[in-house]
């Protein structure tokens, strides 16, 4: 058996929540020894021997983390999930760092980890390098982060597996923020007529972006997936080390408000507008892409033109895409798909369940 | 310990061999206890307790396969391998069906089977039940054919992931042939020239068809992996029971040789061109795919019209791509690349290595 407890359900935990509690009702579950036994927010905790039922799953908030429940306490969780016979996993639904600085802790106590939580895989080298160590050996624990990067697409575990059977990492280049994908597929396109703060405007109205989209178009959203990326290829890479451009106007970053910053954003459109006349000029499109080369081992981050039949030029919506350049594959393989977004988030967490539950479910710690 | 044993060292298994040979030597290899034990071809045999030296592998054929080696006896072997005291994993390498036939006895025996051998998975259905239910079990033995579907990509894993995690599948859709892809990518493209027949014989010369062409043009290769794919899904497909277009001109079918086939196939050039005719009239392309249906749970093999914005219809060289059209993604989660050839066909089986050992390999039997 092995023991899910999940903090911080808010968006994605609530959608992983509802995907465990449909399967531990369904008989494709059968097999599969998982059970939800820990449950912890802002406010409450709860942490049960006996699994949680999954109708006590589907009202959770008042039937688990309900008035009754203890005060919330990180570190009595952890402790009594390690105290539980079976082996256990703590996925981290926040995006803290400072739920992610106790990742050494957990694994120092055989807690397992899967979590789509970047912070512990793109802040400090030595955070980074401290998790590795703790779960570098085959008898665990163990950290999972698939959906760190593009949520549940297999990105990471394609990777991984790459890089652990020996092939050579030329390229990794890819869209790796919706937020951008959407921006750039409407705004840098054969026909397209919309203004660039236009594009972002409607980006911003549809919930997309950031409060302030300065947070998505400073590029660090990015650097953060392409410094994991890099991590996972063996490299040190930190988004401190990266090049990034950053494509907010210089005369907008020290702007007060993201109000300011919206009006201001047409006096840009001119800048923008000839960006992307050169690259259409040319038969190409601009997309905002995050690279790691294998050669130098360094990370880059930039506004960049593609031409019109690479599959970078016909993406759709807010879909993510990743091009694995190597020495198997000088052709890239490629992964491509919705990167964003709380189903297919909780998705990726729960295939990383899978995975622990497959090497771990079966024994006793 | 997980000791491998490989069937069939040609063309895919004299590249796992290099790839395993290479990482026994490697530091990245550190913490992953994988030992080559075993070695069969269809003449000499060698099971060793102690793993095979890098350095043998490199030299296999003299080494360990030499004349001084037993002779084959494949029912010896799988023997020998169940008496170790680890857990083994035997890697069929070759496309037998006799040898797919002995996987319920191998895993009868607790051996964990590998393999890019379609047959055990798109033949007799009660064969693949019955290997199913012997590897049903968290505790092992299981079955990994992640190549038999696109080489080394990650497809298989991809569609057990979303089908465990409880997704909905809506269509499963690709490009499974890597000659078909190439066939197709030239022929039926905005601007070329070449005839249909041209493009089979250049295809022919280069290797990259079957040596009579029928046999990659007559869909069965691709209903197989449609049988796979619907299999893994859930369903329980058949090769018999899918509609396959096969696209060998009727009148041909009965030909007795290659040779002579290649020579009238120029017949139905104006029959090909009429139909990619229609397709680019359409600002489409045409494309030889296969697709399974979630809805009705069944498959089908034919010839479809992609228009040109469509990423099937920018594939390049004899890449394949495949499509998961599902409840989370009802833009499909798409993978692409090198679908066939040695190097990532094994990459494929040391992927599936990998996960047998963090499964099994820190254990005993």
């Amino acid at each position: 058996m092995l023991n899910v407890a999940i903090i911080g359900p808010g968006l994605v935990g609530g959608a992983l929540i509802e995907q465990l509690a449909a399967h531990l009702q369904s008989p494709r579950f059968a097999g599969l020894p998982i059970a939800v036994v820990g449950l912890i927010n802002s406010k409450k905790m709860a942490v049960s021997e006996a699994p949680f039922a999954a109708s006590d799953l589907g009202d959770w908030k008042s039937r688990i983390l309900g008035s009754a429940a203890p005060d919330a306490d990180l570190a009595q969780f952890a402790d009594r999930l390690a105290k539980l016979a079976s082996p256990s996993v703590v996925v981290d639904c926040t995006s803290s760092d400072a739920v992610a600085e106790l990742y050494p802790q957990w694994l120092a106590k055989g807690l397992h980890i899967a979590t789509p939580n970047k912070k512990a895989f793109s802040n400090d080298l030595s955070l980074f390098r401290r998790i590795q160590e703790l779960s570098g050996s085959p008898q665990g624990p163990s950290v999972y982060h698939e959906a760190t990067v593009g949520a549940g697409l297999p990105v990471l575990s394609t990777l991984s597996d790459l890089v652990r059977t020996g092939d050579r990492i030329v390229k990794i280049e890819g869209i790796f923020s919706g937020t951008l994908s959407y921006l750039f597929n409407n705004f840098s396109a054969p026909g397209a007529t919309q203004k660039f703060s236009e594009c972002v405007a409607v980006a911003k109205a549809s919930g997309y972006t950031e409060p302030d989209p300065r947070d998505d178009l400073n590029g660090m959203d990015v650097a953060r997936k392409v410094a994991i990326l890099g991590r996972v290829a063996g490299y040190g890479l930190g988004t401190d080390t990266l090049a990034i451009e950053n494509i907010v106007p210089e005369a907008l970053r020290g702007v007060a408000s993201a109000d300011e910053f919206m009006s201001r954003l047409p006096e840009f459109d001119d800048h923008f507008a000839q960006l992307n006349g050169e690259a259409l000029a040319t038969g190409s499109v601009l997309r905002y892409v995050g690279c790691v080369d294998g050669a130098s081992a360094q990370g880059s981050v930039k506004l960049t033109r593609y031409p019109l039949d690479h599959p970078f030029a016909s993406l759709k919506g807010s879909d993510n895409i990743i091009a694995f350049t190597t020495e198997r594959f000088p052709n890239p393989l490629i992964v491509q798909g919705a990167g964003a977004g709380a189903a297919v988030t909780a998705f990726g967490i729960f295939s990383d369940l899978i995975k622990i539950c497959e090497r771990f479910g079966a024994g006793t710690k």
